[in-house]
């Protein structure tokens, strides 16, 4: 959604004022979710009163909040009632299957947004200023927090990520799981192949929520937990796959080289490391949701980014894997890349 | 630059996303300008280690920043190195004249990016989360900040609103510049009419910018100031014209109504009060950035709204005016609205 100009584009200075003002939007759908605006729009009639008396709010804040959702296209109006655009009715209605308001939890959480506020500080600096190693400092809860609300984000690439990992490959196949969160992509794996076990690593306090959704998934007696971090912990193995979701980018080249020849010593002769990532192009400007992704590992890490394949790459053959390649993901803005042991 | 979706757009969860991660773009603009990244850009050679050098900041920092940069239309790549956009080139090195960078230190003021942290709970309660009036509360400090740093961001509308303040009358004129801030549209008028005298309604320390303002301009010497709140002070008069810019905005519409009888009241018979505002259609969420100010509005004052030209007409002339049009002031997204005495 971040669209960059022509190089030939006339000077602009509503460019300007957009960031500077957008921070705006951020708070607006946050606040919506959080009074259940999205909820009252769906359920009708959908004028300022009635939702301000469901959502428990002053009549002109609704006014102007659900205006500025219209305005941002989240949100449409008929006259002076509001109702749902396709995309608020699927993705932002809490009773749509599909509903991804849940990751405004972790989006949102002051971990993720207050670093924010001390960007300048955290460029000059070249790190996170939050204490320690940031957002992957041990025992981490805001870990907790992206396990039980970010499931819905990755629901869409769970079943394409687990095709890559198994390969089609059907009997007997043990899956590790590193950085389960969720536990969403080992869980699709047990769902693809009904012999597959899982062994997911995260913290304790993490784990306990991927296990709930093994069970409601139905696989928990497919589901082993591995708890500590994924740098210590005993692997065991060998293992036909291993997943890498959403990990390598909090870390610097070389120990994420280290993790991935830890990772391919579990691993059976031509066993598949395979990692979920957003991943810009050479020229780290494009895709725009790709190569903006590492701003947040700026601002939330030591030194993690968002690498490109050429760099992922290198550092897979560095660990010793071999036919590395990459599988965009699309419409997700992830791209998995495949290893072989 | 916010974009409404079509209603029949398909669902799409990357407007969510954009969104979610908005907060990101405000971040790093105010992080660029802080660290005078514009300036070094703009100076070259525009390589990363050059950058860095020149802003005493980190590689990781400064590359990754200056990638966000481009990917939002700000910079330009080309190959390693960052040069300006003509946009960032015109108004963001502090060396254009045109630059309007030190606007970031208003509307990135804590004052006005706060509330935005509690936004659900204004919305809840229908008015600011700030102490007392918000940012109307007498003698609040941020009006000297913004008298300090918006005026680039009003250089462009102060002629064309001098000319409707003036309608080319020419001889001697009295003008009342009410909250006047930095003072810039008192000092076009004095700058259109050379026998025009300017009297300029601010808080005192307001008053010291614009005044200084005034002496930059060489008309310090028509320059009145008139220290105090613009509903409690005596204006004087009779004047020619009175300018309530970016003022009524802050007012629910019986303040509005009280005020503009005060300003009837101090203008000769026919005298013209010019009012700058944001002024969105009727259906309140169009044209994007006059409708979308209205949340700057519910986030930091206790009734202030973004009004439509039917709702400001209405209040003109309830206080007596009559005769009131509006002008649209493209391209900036203000709109100029003219009552007569």
């Amino acid at each position: 959604m971040q669209t960059a100009t022509p190089t030939g584009a006339p000077p602009n200075p509503g460019i300007v004022f957009d960031m500077l003002f957008a921070h705006q939007r951020t708070a607006a759908l946050k606040a919506a979710i959080d009074l259940d605006v999205f909820r009252a729009v769906g359920e009708g009639p959908g004028d300022v009163k009635s939702i301000a008396r469901q959502c428990s709010a002053s009549e002109r804040g609704i006014r102007i909040l659900c205006d500025y959702l219209c305005i941002n296209g989240i949100l449409a109006k008929e006259g002076a009632s509001y109702r749902h655009t396709p995309t608020s009715a699927v993705f932002l209605d809490p009773r749509s299957p599909a509903s991804i308001a849940s990751t405004a939890q972790f989006l949102g959480a002051p971990q993720i947004g207050e670093p924010f506020e001390h960007l300048a500080e955290i460029v000059r600096n070249g790190h996170t200023s939050l204490p320690g190693s940031g957002s992957v400092e041990p025992e981490n809860p805001m870990w907790v927090v992206f396990a039980e609300s970010m499931a819905p984000m990755m629901a869409p690439v769970a079943g394409p990520l687990a095709e890559l990992a198994l390969e089609g490959k059907t009997g007997p196949v043990r899956v590790l799981d590193i950085a389960a969160g969720h536990g969403v992509f080992g869980i699709a794996c047990a769902r693809q192949n009904p012999q597959a076990q899982i062994t997911a690593v995260d913290w304790a306090a993490v784990l306990n929520v991927a296990e709930k959704n093994a069970q409601k998934a139905g696989v928990a007696d497919r589901f082993t937990k591995l708890a500590g971090s994924a740098f210590d912990v005993e692997y065991g193995g060998p293992y036909d796959a291993a997943l890498l979701t959403n990990f390598l980018h909090h870390f610097d080249p070389p120990t994420c080289i280290g993790l991935l020849k830890k990772v391919r010593a579990a691993l059976k002769k031509g066993g598949r490391a395979v990692t979920l990532e957003f991943v810009p192009n050479d020229d780290r400007i494009s895709p725009p949701m790709a190569a903006g992704f590492s701003i947040t590992m700026l601002a939330t890490t030591g030194s993690g980014d968002a690498y490109t394949f050429r760099e992922l790459k290198a550092m897979y053959e560095a660990a010793g894997f071999s036919g590395v390649t990459e599988h965009p993901l699309a419409p997700s803005p992830e791209t998995a890349v495949v290893g072989l042991a």
